[in-house]
């Protein structure tokens, strides 16, 4: 491992105890029943945990949305053409998928990155070029990619997050693009998680029974024939990976070494955590699940980390959509914290007649 | 029943399935997988149908949260004495308390009404006078309120709405204030399903298990001694009803005759909606429930009527807090309708390549 990833992993500390006692007091002092506002309540205390500071505020809120292809699709993984991973990102890049759409709806400023996309972009403002390649080696035949791109993808998700931080960065959220990229985040959840792969396999964009147990075999080969080492999260990354969860993964560290909540979208999202959480085990304090897709093999992977989403919209969509809804749950959250006052404050009297 | 009420009653008609099948059919051809926002393209439909139009849009949004007194908080139902009512009524119009906070995150106004709470308030520009009385009379000794009553609350419920309609409202939440409240909608809830008062009635702001069995007791006791008639929602309103629950009544078909979808809350605005239904079976095409509430009888409530909550929180505050969050979601699921691009005005292959 490289200097820069080492010491990303040995800045990651366990959450402040200390300031989450604290928000939990404050929480039993505002003028609802304590508890009465369930998730969003521990929701609060997690965040202030990781910002380590009793009333955290989330004023910067950004999606780190990350794009490459996939040599897998070859064998005929996907309902869609190679190509939708490019026009998808010009279509970010103009502003009109759903990932923007929600983007605006819940004010979260959106980074979109090319991991390794094929045929590349003209340079765009709004675009960050970090490709490894244009695009993976086919997964069944051999390795995604050698294990220095594996780290190269790692290093890139960190430097984007530090970049970002510059810019002022209190939350994170995750997201993805990649035409074949559910193949290999399944392969990721079955090496990771030791699930048959047919439990972490599931229909992606939309394909039939037929093609899904086409893609169940695909993900069994690719394992087969690689062997990753179930101990080894890069490893598992570089030969049933992507360039783009490599980058997530790398991001969501750098996101946790820097006390920043990381809200995870779906089923790429949750794979590029469990290598996050692979390579070091505290990050998943730092994590909120979103939501549970509804790709077969997610539920498996948020059971891993010991994660409870907060949504079950049955979406499956990811580029970060999810996480924009997960992100204004989390502002709500600790805006709860903040801006109510307590019943000394608000001259309300507390349960049984106590307080004023 | 008032000519108010009844041509209230009379306007409300099914959904347009006109604007319906055009809004899927804009839906099936946005720059995403079929389907793959799930319940969000779901609600977008239902919209459409309520607003009688394939692309609706929601920019005004409000949420009106009714409070009363409840003459059964003498028998001891809850863990807060009834001056909470007041006090919390004052901490909205200060502006500090939960659905503040969650209604300015989520850019939606407030409508204060007050329906009967003791002690009343000084004129305040933020605050309806609708009272009926100083709270109902105790439920467990006779009707809480006289049927003529009842009628006026909904009545009341109406005129707020229709009054909002002029400054503009397209989509309306519910929420309430009322110390003992949980007891009148369990009764309520218990009333119109039922089923057994023990299905219907939970801890409400937190009281222990000893006090439950003895709320049970009350619930079967006001039921008992009323005998409200099952088939007339007017008649278990009056028995065992509140003041602010009739007003919610009324506020929902209102907005239901004049296809406003309504974002109901918790158990309060679930029992209030049960009351609607009841008058007007058609009003639940117009309901979209926020959220399933942590108090027991709330999902028997809402499978009634037929409804899916949006999330699941474990939250049991009320005031509307649900109804802010789910307001929200109704929100994105129209801006993803309106404002994403199909796939050939994105340039983007469609599935197997079809499309562009």
């Amino acid at each position: 491992m490289s200097a820069l990833l080492l010491t990303t992993i040995d800045m990651i500390k366990p959450l402040d105890k200390g300031a989450m006692a604290e928000a939990r007091s404050r929480q039993d002092m505002l003028t609802k029943p304590r508890g009465s506002l369930g998730v969003l309540e521990e929701l609060s205390l997690k965040i202030a945990g990781i910002r380590r500071s009793p009333l955290p505020s989330l004023e910067n809120k950004a999606i780190v949305v990350m794009a490459a292809d996939h040599g897998v699709v070859a064998e005929g993984v996907s309902a869609y053409p190679q190509e939708v991973t490019r026009q998808m990102v010009a279509n970010f890049l103009n502003g009109n998928a759903a990932i923007n759409v929600l983007a605006h709806h819940t004010g979260v400023r959106l980074v979109f990155v090319d991991m390794g996309v094929v045929g590349g972009f003209e340079p765009h403002p709004s675009l960050l070029c970090k490709m490894i390649d244009f695009g993976t080696k086919d997964m069944t035949k051999g390795p995604a990619m050698s294990r220095e791109q594996a780290l190269d993808t790692l290093e890139a998700g960190i430097s984007v997050v530090e970049a970002q931080i510059e810019q002022g960065l209190d939350i994170m959220g995750t997201g993805d693009m990649g035409i074949g990229n559910t193949t290999a985040a399944s392969a990721i959840g079955a090496a990771i998680t030791g699930l048959p792969a047919a439990e972490l396999t599931g229909t992606g964009t939309g394909i039939s029974e037929e093609q899904l147990s086409h893609k169940i075999e695909l993900v069994e080969r690719a394992l087969e024939v690689n062997q990753p080492s179930s101990d080894d999260a890069i490893d598992i990354l570089a030969k049933v990976g992507g360039f783009e969860i490599g980058g997530l993964s790398g991001a969501i560290l750098a996101a946790a070494a820097n006390h920043i909540p990381v809200v995870i979208d779906g089923f790429i999202s949750g794979a590029a955590a469990l290598i996050a959480v692979k390579l070091a085990p505290l990050v998943k304090d730092y994590l909120i699940a979103a939501h549970l897709s509804a790709e077969r093999g997610h539920r498996a992977m948020l059971d891993y980390m010991g994660l409870e989403p907060l949504l079950n919209l049955k979406m499956r969509l990811g580029e970060g959509t999810g996480a924009a809804l997960g992100i204004s749950l989390a502002e709500a959250s600790v805006k709860i914290l903040k801006e109510m006052l307590t019943f000394d404050e608000a001259g309300v009297s507390d349960k049984d007649g106590e307080g004023v």
